[in-house]
């Protein structure tokens, strides 16, 4: 084993670092078309199945940040690279070289999703890949809005959702608050389970333009068609959830640094207490120490 | 405030674990009966909402566990107690001073659950509290069984479930497991929304003799009738979640030590390892050290 | 980054708490009402959906918590502020400049999440904005009775769900209890969870002065009219949410404090146990060590 | 007690590890068919009760992991066993074993999730136990295809979805990852529980040859008739979730090896830092320190 790896590892930092961002956003959007799928082929776009849509969704952010974490530092979305690139902690040809394997990691995982439910949405559509209708397939993989959402009401939409996103990430990843290294990307995942109860209703909340993007380009490339771009709203929608989460990005890591980041005391105004467990002298019958 | 603690503190360990049987039983039964209550009497009877219910009543064991822990061992359930008194954790006389305070608090708890409910109570059933029918709301008290399930049947629920429940609760406990003491009352808790998941379509899994007696005997104080014994079944139900519990508590504490608690290695074979974070050398831009 | 740190921290004590508790109740507000948002214009008020909301305002709780907890502890609830006064652990005028800026982080919180479903709200009510009636979107915002609430039911409700609140709080935060300080908005938040499961039927668990008040304002000024602050019952509503969180705030940390807190055995009675991970001599094929 | 252990206890590792993953299958399979079974015969099919299923069968696992974890290393599953075989860290003798004490324990699982719910079975079927129709009730125990999945498509299923499991689960599991022991039951049940959320839609996800084989086996036996092993469909289908989850624990051990294993740096790379929990200098009226 030992052997297998020193010859297969890689050996430049920034060449696992970008391995790291294309499996960790491969896996990220394998589970949300995967989860996305179930609700529209099989289950049917039931409004009571948004816990299941969001926890789905949540938990795959979780494990594709978990995965890469050590390896990239799991961001495993353009938007929450922009974030650390704005603040100064990550230099502009890495954001871009990570945002090219974020991509291409999306795009993988669409046509791994694909291929799991390519049974499913044969049988739904009977092999009419539609973008509208009742037996659209293309909301599978990526956003497209609701019918009463603008594209002014889309793109606050995605801001906000966003820079929640990254002002959340920013904190549960300051040093200065102790979050424990494990509990960081699971914390990281119920951020975006709160942001799905919040913003699913108006577009799907992709908040990331590679997971929406890529997905899109691979709908487009087997045959969905050009309406992949513009749907069919009065407006074209495919650029929405990619300016849409850059701006969100910047702002969410700037409001992050202004309103909380900057104003925490440093931590030679705190005692440092070590941790330990107390457990009471041994009593009789009981449950929890 | 250290003046009011030396005054007001009991100052017999007995006292201590006594008040906190009893509040922590009035918490859970106080959970159970309004998480049920907004079920039958607001939200109608949907089966789809089973995770709601699930999650609320297992919270509400996790609360009730936790409140309680440090003054009793958070037991608040005679079925856990007679575990702990079966393994000889726990003398004969405090089981049945638990067991009494544990009713004491659950009909305490089911007096304040119907005084929150009250109201609802009556615009549903225009004041005519019933047992059975369309308008019944005994049920959000205490349990009764699916029209489908027979005594025997009932008996084997009750045991199998509180075996299951008793079989985890020894093992998250178990001082060999290392959990954290912060844990425990949560991972007990989440067992129970499994045990919820896995039993809620018999009889709704009470599992508790003193959880069910009490606000079965609150109902019949405050005028449900004779029929909160009996219900509408061929045979007497309320003997049965008294009874399955009992005995399934003593069966689950036996089989979690015959199958699992005896074999668990004594920790002479274990080397200690410190618990540490590790953090990488600073990289750029990375969200999860 | 450490130059603009220096001039822009706060320096005061007092201001950096002002502005935690003003972002954490934003934070907040934004969450819970386009969490409603979500249900009313776009799912429809399907009951099923409760399990959706009552997870999304929980992790809103937990994430407003955590955020300002570090400037202010985290109350952004004046129920929580009047608890923890009550005890004699907050001053008065602190009590009071914390109360103001939780109405003033509310109001804005609401104002966000109005522009986030302004789309959404005009196709809904036609922008016809109502408080009551089935194209109702007033309860976005602000809490409004069920039918079948009295004010003295209502008021009960608040009272008890408040003080179930606090106490739970006081149990999380409890140094003696040695709650790992990432938990605590955690539980924190699963405590609201678990409100939200027992008393969502009858006004919507606000629990919140501040949450609730800020909002209804803001429908008020942006023209909901009058109806506002009194609806359609027989007697005005706006004012129970105020009143009863702040009588359960006080009772909860009483009752926190004389049937657990003055009876948690002093410290000196336990042992440390200093934490420590032990891990089995290496065996082959292991999951979990 | 002490004497009864020394009396009762198994001496011969092996022996324990097989009591384990006896026991923690037996758990496991307890779990899921008596979930399953409340919506199949209690609750209806209804798609809504996707996340309770999910939940319930994820934290199966997590309980049957965490019961069997010091004394086999929790594997519970064949697909896991076979995954460390791949990598050289269980002998081929010890896998045979373990599949087949987790194929004796599925079995008893199954007996006993049909022992508690053969009251609501005979009412729901009349005693009449089918494979297929609206009154199958095959699909508790044992997974079936639904109608749209071909062999093809159903052997992908099953082998993305348990590569995806262990590929997890050796994360989870990896020394250097530091994740607490307490925390990796858990992790890998909201692994399964995500798993669940992806692909439920086409076969029920069982990634278990011993959690399929062993109710079917069971089903066959009491009475379900030769239809268990083929079903209805067109091909037969008992042999895809034995044959696809076994090429997938292979195929996901290996992917996490080469795509993430071999190139998370070794621990010399890293600085030690000693976890502690900083506490602010007393302020007044913080709840989270």
């Amino acid at each position: 084993m030992e052997k297998i790896r020193t010859r297969v590892q890689i050996k430049h930092e920034l060449g696992r670092a970008l391995l790291g961002e294309f499996v960790g956003t491969a896996i990220l959007v394998l589970v949300i078309n995967t989860v996305v799928a179930q609700n529209v082929v099989i289950s049917g776009t039931s409004k009571n199945a948004l816990i299941n849509i969001n926890f789905g969704v949540g938990l795959g952010i979780a494990l594709g940040v978990a995965i890469s974490a050590k390896l990239s530092g799991g961001h495993i979305n353009p938007a929450v690279s922009i974030g650390f690139l704005a603040l100064g902690q990550l230099k502009p040809i890495r954001f871009l070289l990570y945002y090219l394997v974020q991509l291409a990691g999306a795009f993988v995982g669409a046509a791994l999703a694909y291929l799991v439910y390519r049974d499913a949405i044969n049988v739904f559509d009977g092999g009419n890949r539609a973008v509208v209708g009742s037996k659209a397939t293309a909301g599978i993989f990526a956003s497209y809005p609701a019918p009463h959402l603008s594209a002014f009401g889309g793109l606050v939409d995605q801001i906000v959702a966003t820079a929640f996103f990254l002002f959340f990430i920013l904190h549960f990843t300051d040093k200065r608050n102790h979050y424990p290294s494990w509990t960081q990307p699971l914390l990281i995942g119920l951020t975006f389970v709160t942001i799905g109860t919040m913003f699913a209703g108006n577009a799907g909340y992709p908040c990331n333009p590679a997971r929406d993007f890529g997905p899109r380009l691979f709908t487009f490339i087997i045959g969905y068609g050009t309406k992949v771009w513009c749907g069919d709203a009065s407006y074209c929608w495919f650029w929405v959830p990619i300016v849409g989460p850059l701006i969100g990005g910047v702002l969410g890591a700037y409001l992050y640094q202004f309103a909380i980041g900057y104003h925490i005391p440093a931590e030679t105004e705190y005692e440092v207490v070590v941790t330990r467990e107390l457990q009471p002298l041994t009593k009789e019958g009981e449950v929890v120490p």
